[in-house]
């Protein structure tokens, strides 16, 4: 089997230099091109966005795990199996609350700036990739998911395809049942920096304290707050435990279930829609989806919603089903 | 060590025979009766009427357990170190659906009437008790801490003292949070009905049963809505799997969080309000404990607030706090 | 449907006075006796020592759960459907240690000695038994299903049957698993009194305390060891931390898989031997179950063995099915 | 930072050509080259051959991940921090049961041989190596401790120091006490050939799932048995479910911590030995590794043994302290 290979650029970039987090401006960018694309110098590839998980970055793609291949083994497998050749960007939009969302805030850093205004356009100027909407998609899983419809929806001249996998949606159910355990979590620490130190002390975290840094990392991205501690609006007053009537809506108002009406033009036009979730999905991740679905459906707009029997963990299997439809709506 | 006794009485019901869930009208209600009660016979003793937690009955209380005494045995162990002797009732408000909330419900029966129409009356009827309200308590745990503040709030006329072990309170933590679970479960088995029939063929109860249980149990009582199946009115929709708007402010209106304010004048006329919670209330019942707590304050509502560190389950050894501290403010 | 009744006598016992573990050598021991025994009162009936699993006592046997019913209730409703009346003995055999396996040892008391020569006598003198080995039996679950062989293994000149729940045997799978654990935690305590004054201490008793205590407890009756502290010879060195020679053939020797043959003459005279487990019970007991009935095959000892889909704990509804089948044994 | 870089070779193993067990005979082989490497084109370097643990191989070891840096990440960082430069080797040795446990077996293959006669020589002849046993070290993390140990107990001619991580030993701790449970498995699933094949199908391997592939690929490595299924003989009788008295004892004579005796000289010869453990090992190997430390205290060898507060996963940043040790001792 020939296969494709991966470039890894240290991306220094100027949108997230002295970002307020005190992120690292500096990226490891890898690059995944196809088998093809050394040996056919004329070539032009479509291009996929790939966005990890909350806590990851695209590095982390390229894993090693003894039963799930890293994506550019599965990228190298599919196209082995005939689906057509793409250029994958996976970029590290890590930061210290554990993720950004892919968006900007004034808590975390300007990222899907750093993804729109520059890694799209220094990929297709570095790479052979076709450049244009029709053959750009951005793709990911759980916030990386979430990452995806936001981009998605916000910049369709960006991209004319999306695969929103497990992603973040229904914030009701995904985000507001950790509230509680999240606030004892942040009371007990003493606050949100002094739970963050404890928590970048630690050798080994714990469950609690992964549910805290999600709801923590979101907050910085739903609900930044400058005059808070890091400028972080947190859903609940740390003083009295109670939730904050003031910052829940400004979560729901990124909640993509209840964003995708103002964007339906934007989702109409792509070329592929993809969206699925595991029915035994841990963060109830499956109603969201179910719900999207429904109302892609009630708007008329095309899409494929797909489930299958597994929770949220160590799904990247499901890959295999949308890069290669990925891949064909993008060559098309 | 000289012991008090039980009588368990078979109480035959009037206001429960015919209850729309089907169950028994006819309870079996424990009496715990101190150790002078028969030795002193013109001596009369105050009343505490003792409210289980969520599938639990009044029998339950005499459960024996190799580290935790039953209620019979703490009792005199209490009343051998010196507390007051008082006489404890133990109401069996069980339901088809996992309890009662001690309350009237359309769905379950009119449990409150129960034990306010009958079974007090009864005890005073049957019993040598000091039958005026300053001589009167209700204490429970969990469900039952909800039904001691339930009923005392509501009957100042009864009761005069309150003890609220790790109670539901501020139904957004300890409820709301399972939403999404109960629903796929509920989704899962077929509505209602036919989840509790699963439910109770199942030799053995799975943790998502429960979660599941506690949320129908609840809906039961705080949202019965006679044309749903089976009457209950659940908080979210199960064809679309989304939150129900004109369910959850029923729910809201239960919360003794949102109710003190207007008891205020029953809660300040206890002569003991005693409340308390572990700190790692898996349901997260220390928040709710206080902002009630903080709110009694803000009214100048003289209470006990207490907080110890564990868990929700298991904490009956804090009877031996409330338990004397009643039975002393029962006799003065 | 008429009920039976519980007598729970304060058994004074002159063979447990000054017992090695400072138990109590008072008791309290239930007795069932069937619907009919005080309207017939020139019947007798057989009689099944029902034996509780490790951390428990007669009384035990009676408590209410929501699912489950308790011995009185379970026996009364088995009656009801059919099966011949019996009057059932719930011994107290508890220690410090968590149990005594109702065997004699020097680090805990003589409770196979409590049961044979004490509680059985008392049973047949207070009580309309029919007083012979014919009409008796010995019955229990997990270390009662131990208790249950043992003891009808060596006495039976007093038991005409035997049912054995979940029965601990073969145990180099249901105790040697767990003493690196059990080691651990013995060792961080500071051994065997330092452990068990802390975990008398501990509100919550958590599931490796558990875990050692259980071995701590198994340890005080197969393998006392008076020069070792409080006379318990544990299966491994505290100081090393390794497994001693010594000690584990001691522990075999005990084992019912392994006593078998030494005692096929008294398996083969009983009139119902009955021998069941679940087959993912998590002390792996059917393994040893299995064994054990395949020894009886090839030794041609009837019996019955059972097999079904659950596990180790909450599993009293197997009762359902020995009980009349002892009954009706006990009662031809 | 300067960083050193990675070399991913496609070795192509004529020793693991036509292995038995079926695994490729081609491994993707990492190699870590220190900062220096390219710019100091004269210099020579320590090596260590880094192994992974089971269901590993090389190029897990240089996994991205939020709070632990990969391999050559850390081996960067340390050097940063004044560590000697070294060259690190990452062999792949996984196989179809999970491992090989660094061993030749007539059931797996000649993982060993693949090592020793292969991989070194051909780092040595690849890389500007010092290619001496007194500038050559091997380490790992569990199976790969173990592999650790098991190579540098058998060719002291070719490593000089060596690290074992939370090593496997003691094995009636780490492996005995998981019979039964792989038993059940092994038994529901059909055999040993049936389970890898539906464990190979699983997309999500549960907990049961990996607990019996580790006693299987034990098996696998200390007890071949070529008559049997997959040419691997277990520990226990599929059939009756008990274990085997025949196999246990194969196992036992591959405990590093028997062998110890037999290879004291060849540990005498190290330049450094270093051994540690987590005190809360879930699989209980802090008491092989005090029980190994305290036999090498015994016989006079010298050895640095160290322990931690934390369980068997996620340690990897105990190479924080042993790496920079072998490098001195390498560099010396």
């Amino acid at each position: 089997m020939i296969r494709g290979r991966v470039e890894v650029t240290e991306f220094e970039s100027p949108v997230l230099r002295g970002n307020p987090a005190g992120d690292p401006h500096v990226r490891r960018v890898p690059v995944y091109l196809p088998p093809s694309y050394d040996t056919s110098p004329g070539r032009r590839y479509p291009l996929v966005v790939v966005l990890t998980g909350f806590t990851g970055r695209g590095r982390m793609l390229l894993n090693d795990s003894p039963w799930s291949p890293s994506l550019d083994d599965r990228l190298d497998a599919l196209i082995h199996a005939g689906a057509p050749e793409m250029i994958a960007l996976m970029p590290d939009c890590y930061t210290r609350f554990g993720g950004s969302q892919y968006m900007d805030s004034t808590a975390t850093g300007r990222y899907e700036t750093h993804i729109v205004n520059e890694l799209v356009p220094w990929a297709d100027a570095t790479y052979r990739t076709r450049a244009a909407r029709e053959h750009r998609a951005v793709a990911g899983k759980s916030s990386g998911g979430y990452g995806a419809l936001h981009l998605g929806m916000r910049h369709p001249e960006l991209f004319g395809a999306i695969a929103c996998h497990s992603g973040d949606m229904l914030f009701e159910y995904c985000y507001q049942t950790d509230f509680p355990k999240a606030c004892s979590v942040l009371q007990a620490a003493g606050g949100v920096r002094a739970f963050l130190e404890a928590f970048e002390a630690k050798p080994q975290k714990g469950k609690d304290d992964m549910l805290a840094l999600n709801i923590v990392g979101m907050a910085a991205c739903y609900s930044p707050e400058p005059a808070a501690e890091l400028g972080v609006g947190l859903p609940f007053d740390l003083s009295t435990g109670l939730p904050r009537d003031d910052v829940w809506p400004r979560w729901l108002a990124h909640d993509p279930l209840r964003r995708l009406p103002s964007h339906a033009d934007a989702l109409r036009s792509m070329r592929l829609l993809w969206i699925d979730c595991g029915t035994r999905d841990e963060f109830h991740l499956h109603h969201g989806a179910r719900a999207f679905a429904r109302e892609l459906t009630r708007l008329g707009i095309a899409h494929v919603h797909e489930e299958y029997d597994d929770g949220h963990m160590n799904v990247s299997y499901r890959y295999d089903q949308s890069l290669p439809a990925l891949a064909r709506a993008l060559s098309a």
